[in-house]
């Protein structure tokens, strides 16, 4: 019967996320093999060796007793990690070079924007007021990343190249040239002390679950010339305690925020992040996954695997990420 | 009677441009010379050996028979040009490394505000919409830099370094790096046609006055994702056609325009600028001048003309920068 069936379940309102259209891309990159979306009644679920999914529900994936290996379509793996009845197969996770670049993108961006006081310059414009503030040099503030993953990597480097000070924090020890990495529990103080615009790109695990809330804000250095500190979410919404950036936003512990990512998605209309005056507010769409780049990928590692080679990016599940 | 004195004019009502501040650091770093604000009615003309000047009215310099150099403290010496009794003594152009690194900045910020569709993602806040758009990649549009000179190379590699294919224009040939370079009036509309967003960093010439009219936006590239081109001038004011521009922003021939230059400054609270939903406006802080880093520039070199060595950044007269 040839080759086991490639499964498609993606869930996503958003406008990029097109099932139809993941399925067209899939069937071009592997065009001896059957592409099917789930959920499919007429499907036999052993039929299937390999699944592509994001944001699958709990149990989605226990039915398919013959799955090979679990590619999720994104960097974040929470939403699998929920599931209890996962398969026990290899977890693969995607790590194109097109998501990292798009997520560099969004972190220069909003450091850029908070650094050169968009926030101040717009709210001038829309005044008609013409008033130039000082602006200081990148150089006097320090931006500290949280995740030294390949994000996180290549966005410390991005910053350090237009001049920023950049220090890093992971879970276990990283080391990256030029830049000053702490880590663990008994790292984090030292690195939010020397903090101004905080940068969050940590994968979410029941250890990060709510890491950004008001303990970590008020160890914050304010001692910059950018004044109240800033914090940039573009890794996971469940990273961030929401009423406690409310609360430091509006008694002045942080200066402003960049949020890519909300405790529920999409961000409810009553949100008061919507009109706050000091929150830049996008649609989860800080690193959109590329449909081409990524069926490619899984196509290849696909092929690695059938010919004996080892996966890459595979998740580890103790750790959660 | 010991050493020339140093003259400092400084006309701006920019918060920033403080002369008492600037006087202060001259006396910091030319300990043993004696340094006097402009207009003063009890100076000597003929004391002072050196002029350090911002935006000088014709006539200011010409009654200096002693003058040995003229500073100018800034990049653009349009100002200078204008005046035709200006002593013909060196004129240095400030060009520190700071300067470029804060034109960088502003460039880079703004490229990335359009290329990541800010004016559409702020919309959606005030909105409360959550309505994530599609998201090209950098690679997918050309950015064309007039102007090749330090901002100029500065920009382009830093741009190329965020995956954005960069093309460039300058009157006379360049040669950078990895950068597809055009000049001259024959090399113009190849450089336009490959345009998607068009950075502005010319000096202001009577070559280059208006150079940003209606022709030269129907010549850029409408084929890319982003749709219509953007402008983005952070040379002079006196480069673009503001007329041209309002009437391009609203007949769809360019998307959006960032500015920091007007032909008037500050910008009169009549401009339509103000309130244009297409208009990033910022009051020509792209980069701002240091005054630690320029009074230890102009130091320096007062101190290598002495020893007898060649002046740095000297302006052509004849070539008007």
């Amino acid at each position: 019967m040839g080759k086991g069936a490639l499964a498609l379940l993606v869930n996503s309102n958003q406008q990029n996320w097109s099932p139809p259209r993941w399925k067209a891309r899939f069937e071009e990159v592997c065009p001896d093999r059957r592409v099917v979306l789930l959920p499919d009644p007429a499907l036999d679920p052993a039929e299937v060796h390999y699944a592509a999914v994001w944001k699958p529900k709990p149990g989605d994936l226990a039915a398919f007793a013959n799955l090979r290996i679990i590619f999720n379509l994104g960097a974040g793996v929470d939403a699998l990690m929920a599931d209890h009845s996962l398969p026990d197969v290899p977890l693969v996770r995607v790590a194109v070079g097109d998501l990292t670049d798009r997520m560099t993108e969004y972190v220069v961006l909003h450091v850029l924007m908070h650094h050169r006081q968009e926030l101040y310059l717009r709210e001038s414009q829309r005044a008609k007021r013409w008033a130039p503030k000082y602006q200081w040099a990148a150089g006097a503030l320090t931006v500290g990343i949280m995740g030294l993953g390949t994000l996180g990597a290549a966005s410390a480097h991005a910053l350090r190249a237009l001049g920023f000070r950049v220090v890093g924090w992971s879970r276990n020890e990283k080391r990256i040239d030029g830049i000053a990495c702490f880590h663990g529990a008994d790292g984090l103080d030292a690195f939010l002390r020397q903090t101004n615009i905080l940068v969050c790109l940590l994968p979410l695990t029941p250890e990060t679950r709510h890491v950004l809330n008001r303990d970590v804000f008020a160890k914050l250095n304010r001692e910059s010339l950018l004044g109240a500190p800033v914090i940039i979410n573009a890794g996971r919404g469940g990273l961030q305690n929401e009423a406690d950036i409310l609360r430091a936003l509006d008694d002045g512990t942080l200066g402003a925020a960049s949020l890519d990512v909300y405790e529920t998605e999409p961000l409810p209309e009553a949100s008061p992040f919507w009109s706050h005056p000091k929150v830049v507010l996008t649609p989860h769409n800080a690193a959109d996954t590329d449909a081409d780049e990524i069926s490619k990928y899984v196509a290849q590692q696909i092929a690695r695997f059938e010919a004996g080679q080892a996966l890459e990016n595979l998740v580890d599940r103790k750790r959660g990420y």
